[in-house]
């Protein structure tokens, strides 16, 4: 997962991109970059970390001109590497160029090695690469049409800001797996992965980009194509930004995102009630579900867990006689809350299960709760994500391995229930033609996976046998 | 503020250590420290700044020896400098001491003279460095002997923890303003600020060290002694502690702090109920008393601040178009939650008003609130802290300036009610022989105030007047 | 000017690698870098600034393998930035290979025009990156082929070294302009531009690596092919290397630097002697030729000027009043050898003439020199270099502006008098069939210059109304 | 060693002091501090390191006011730390002060205890401190008195730079061991440990402060006191200043240092004459004693041995086979100057004598050489210095250890001279008056050693029965 942003036109861009990035930092700690342009040169800063660790006030005095845009990056599973930090930037015959991607495209490794059979010089592992060098040996004369030409070849996940001398282009790809917003301040435009970007820096919220669009802004105004076939551009937006990605203050895909967190808690309540005596969530991601679940079920909600501010980024491990360490040091229980009581708890997932685990013994063993009930605000994840969330593969996600029964012995609980899929859609009732992309709970892909030939005929073999 | 940690006998010392500075974080953010003894020497690291980012394994590798002493310190008015960091270690003729201290002198300006004037050499400007000369200059044989020594010299508040070669001392101030706690891991001792670091390392909360009580840990096992006359002790534990400092998962002075600050939210709503849609925090210090609130007064809580986990520790402020800042960049409006809606809005305490003033602000602006009643579950902040809390002066704290309708309308809400000095008493109901300190309610100084006369004079004048 | 050496099959080959680069610092202190091979993948480490200051034993450590090649890169007049640092490292078709680079393309300008025509994306500012595009491009299938096909295609002056995973491919362009020798230590196999670098890691010097030579070393032994024309190969060796830029201690293009400069030093006195008491060097390039003029002259030799070890990076610069502050900060007089004397002052060359004048007036005004007498052991430099030594323009080389007796008045010398372009060639008695570039005293310029083609024509005109 | 700078009534005078410290910085390269005064409170930089590396103009500039005063640390023995970088800051009951120390105290340990015991803290190892701890606890009014009463207590070389808010007093011990000299800018006062550093800046030198002088430089103009007995100051000045220590264009206790070395080179030439080729020093330190040495014996003088410039701080040893490494780093041989000659080899001292062992085989192995006569220009050092220079302990220093035969074996010359004790003072004869310390070669201590009683007893004993 990543977060973009683009500011075009305004004295400080590159503060505001600066601002935008730290409204995102939700969306990858790994690393953060703002590339400027001053009309006539790039200016670059990369650095691994967080946004407010490394940019600085002589940072951004480095990045001069009215346009900028801005990158954060997910930790992911390969190296993490100064060289993979984006923006990402190149000279080529066109001048010099910025992309900030967010996504993940499924056809880049055949791609990538079609380019270099051609002779073609790759610096990073990352598959925003591949988009550059298509955009490179296009043979259209003006950018817009390179990028077009550049996109038509390639598949997945991608919302892209791009950035040269003298314009900002942004697009989304056809199916809209990733959000991504526009917004404004007087004559100057702001592209951002969500909208808590564009309340930081108080700019005006205009609209989503569209599934499919690729927006041209420069002197000149702006200027809207949609190249695809409206049948390509079926939608396909990723519910897991609701479940979990996105911070609750954002609008994304239309909707309120705490609303959305708080109405999967409610359904879930619906679905599956239990006679208990307080309600606790997990913090702070599970908090918007466990307060729908307490007015649902009207049983008190409590902070029964509290959250470190200061969680660190070097873990020194201490004697193996302590043990659940890694989240002690996030969490800790307030026994006064959880003595003796029946706990409902709320959590707005399960991955690998490890840590909830550990939370069930903490939540007995230290906070003295009689029963704990754990109640996970959407369906089990067995299928890996293709298209940008870092999801791990089938044999550490806990549900592609174990059944309901068998993750509640594992984890410990009393009892253990999930969000059905038909309930995860409680809100569709209001607008039945959107499409979300559920691939994480269904393996429905919706776009093919040309990189990864073996788990797309798997899971296309289930989807049939399941039809 | 500070935190402070002692660990006695325990293999991994240093390691503990380190890990109640971070239970112990927000006690202190300003320099993180610890010294540990391998029996012949002392080891120091100190650094600027976060536990978890200056801590590292290669540093606990460096602090060897079964012992070890820690603290956090907060970021005080004056110039921060590495040099004013704790532990502080000497050499004289007793050996080598390290202390971390707690708390606060009210006579310490007037001691450095006295030692001054007879050749002493500071090196620092803390209070603390006083206590250690005292000890340097004692007469006595034994190390206990020389501490109690010192400490019959000073006034004011002070949880300490010693720590030489062989021993452990850790000594509480008659008046008991900090709260100090005792636990055990087997044959080890723990001493820390709050019960939240013995939670993370897996520590039995044995007691609290009594005010005025001097407890000697060493070789052949503890002795505590009580130098003090009885009626020096009689109780003064601070107040604010449980308003504001101590982690909510904390039991200190004898009770959770999460339960104490909800009964803070319920008494408030019982005495200052408003007509409302909706009971917001101001998170995270504001979660516990919204609960309460809420319990008490049936109205729903919900999140409508949402805080970032990423605020960084370097701002760059943008152009004054963006106003209010600071707070944007740590909160942002859940607009659903708030819309068209009257808001009840509690925070704990106000000091200088102006982050309130900019919430209201936001509240209505952003988040399209109706009406914004403001609910403090303490009374008004009038009077500074000598005993240890960074409050500011009188001119800086709102209260000590304005009256309520006065500070409702620099804030901008449409109401606004404290809790009363007598409803912060609520829970003695239980305990009537405690006492606490609230002089930063009411001027009540309970230890005299040599180095400060003026304010002093002005206090104990406002009291008689008020008898 | 660059510094380059390569490693084969030693198991230490990173920290040799280091060595020669310390042997190599003096020919570049801008970066330093060096790349090995575990025989399955390439690690890489650059830094700005000197190899002393930036690499560790935990750089070695994390740059495994039983090969290894490094650079160190001098400060050119443009941008100095670590992306412009070498070893330069693709992924391509053909796998990972890296290059260090000493000398200077003639026809990057236009080689790079062509492939960015043709889609290719630049990484760096490098000529250095054409030679990789063109080998990325070659559809030969072995990587010597590659390399050869595209030197074919590349003007100008380059001495290389490549590293792939399994072999290491060192190259001397046609005409020889840089120095490059080939030692053994065991089986194992060093290239290095000078002989100082074998001699710090006792390795056995072999030969030069001739000319228009490619040699392929490899786990199957060593191969040399010689794929230019012999007429192409005439040897165009650099003077000023022996002059000015060589170690003392080397031996390269089969003489001893230091016997160079004494013999030039020589020269001098036989050509432009004078009456003094004493000859004093500007150290430390200047003692040798100083040696060899008191030799020649029984002038006495002295240390007049003394020079520092200590001469930081950065200069903090003094109030106007302190005059001549660069140079002070490196040299100082000795009052007791110059007061009242008629002194000889040897330098090897004459740039800009600043740094003299500043010597000059310092001699006079501290040391109380009585006549300051300059004798320079090389002609005067008036055309800049395109084959890798970084001299500035015409418009800034004060000998393509003054004649000698305005350099001597803008020097303020007694006497300025410059060894001749005759005399240069003393040593060429002995082996007349040697060819040297001379281009930076006398413009011919022995391999064309497309990317410059106006100096080009204007030296050409001028060699042509010369002869 | 150290080297010190203080600067009185200058608009840059932190500017000026990093500059003396830089010229400076072969008296000490392990730290470098300079603290300024602006006339209300003291400011301090510290670091550990070279002043070129560490010293910044930011760091300049927070270092305002118009007094200065700056030293350099050498490396010694014991564990290096910022804690005994200087200059030392004290704040006592006579406000704040700065002192910086050239020399060593012999009964600095004596006086430690006994300030200990009536309860001073000590914060570092060093002997300067105990004179602090004497000025703080002084009775008298006035500084300047204090300070002269603490320096009555003190024993052995002592050269000192005192700075306060408002005045600067400048001390040198009444045997005056390690030189000190005034200079002056206009209405500035300098003082500096060597002339060279008055150089850098354009002071004019004014003279050098007296053994047993005090110096006060205040606003009311300078005041010179000399509190000692005229017996007590009968100089004892350190020889190995003027043969190894100082730099080579200074002029300290009355005379230029190149002219006492090359002097000792031309005395060492005629007392032990050699049949030879050439003259080599090992440089920088032998240059000009080989130079006299040549020039009396008229053998010529060759640079045998080129010195590297960039020496790195960081050492990586390489495999076993490479022999004799730290000398290679630092210097390699120049072969055509050296194969199948008779050489004599210059050096100023022999401490260790493995140094010297490498260099002979060197010579031998790489450089061809068919003899090698190692010639020192001061006599053998058997005895450890207490007056402030790094000399190792008897056990360790060779000629202590071994007779002259014994040492020429161990380094393995063809033949070893050294200078004589009577050759040492050939330049007495202008000036038979002066007195020099030369207890390095002759155990003849001047100044008592109450810190080292063994050693004392020892050396007086051989003195007495020498007599």
């Amino acid at each position: 997962m990543c977060g973009i942003a683009g500011i075009f036109n305004h004295p400080e861009a590159s503060n505001l991109a600066y601002l935008c990035l730290h409204a995102l930092q939700h969306r990858g700690q790994e690393s953060a970059g703002i590339v400027s342009s001053d009309g006539v040169r790039l200016h670059t800063f990369k650095a691994m970390g967080l946004v407010g660790d490394n940019i600085r006030e002589e940072t951004i005095e480095k990045l001069p001109g009215a346009s900028a845009v801005g990158h954060v990056r997910y930790s992911t599973t390969g190296t993490s590497e100064i060289k993979n930090a984006q923006p990402f930037v190149i000279n080529f015959s066109g001048g010099s160029l910025a992309i900030a991607h967010n996504g993940n495209l499924t056809n880049a490794g055949i791609l990538r090695k079609e380019l270099e059979a051609s002779g073609a010089i790759f610096q990073s592992s990352m598959d925003t690469e591949v988009i550059m060098h298509l955009i490179a040996r296009s043979s259209k004369k003006e950018l817009i049409d390179k990028i077009m030409e550049a996109c038509s070849r390639i598949l997945g996940a991608y919302s892209l800001v791009f950035l040269s001398q003298d314009q900002m282009i942004v697009v989304r790809d056809p199916k809209g797996f990733r959000p991504l917003v526009l917004g404004k301040i007087g004559q100057s435009y702001i592209a951002a992965s969500e909208t808590c970007a564009l309340d930081l820096i108080d700019a005006q919220f205009e609209r989503e980009v569209e599934p499919g669009e690729f927006l041209v802004i420069n002197a000149h105004g702006t200027r809207s194509l949609k190249p695809f076939a409206s049948g390509a551009t079926k939608s396909a937006q990723c519910i897991f930004e609701y479940i979990y990605f996105a911070k609750p203050d954002s609008h994304i895909f239309g909707r309120g995102v705490y609303e959305m967190r708080k109405g999967f808690g409610k359904q879930l309540a619906r679905e599956e009630p239990v006679d208990a005596d307080v309600v606790i969530p997990i913090p702070d991601s599970g908090v918007p579900a466990a307060i729908g679940y307490s007015e649902e079920t009207k049983i008190p909600f409590q902070m029964g867990l509290i959250r470190s501010h200061y969680v660190g980024r070097t873990f020194i491990e201490p004697s193996p006689s302590i043990r659940h360490f890694g989240v002690k040091l996030k969490l800790n229980v307030v026994r006064d809350v959880l003595k003796g009581k029946k706990v409902v708890v709320i959590d707005d997932s399960i991955v690998r299960g490890t840590t909830c685990m550990k939370i069930v013994k903490m939540l007995r063993e230290k906070g003295g709760a009689k029963e704990v009930h754990l109640r996970i605000s959407s369906p089990p994840i067995k299928w890996p994500c293709f298209y940008g969330i870092d999801t791990p593969t089938r044999q550490e996600l806990v549900a592609a391995q174990k059944n309901v029964e068998e993750i509640r012995k594992f984890i410990g609980a009393d009892s253990l229930r999930f969000l059905s899929e038909k309930g995860l859609r409680w809100f569709k009732m209001q607008n039945p033609s959107e499409e979300f992309c559920d691939a994480c709970f269904t393996g429905n892909y919706t776009v093919d996976l040309p990189d990864s030939p073996e788990i797309a005929d798997y899971a296309s073999s289930l989807q049939k046998f399941s039809t």
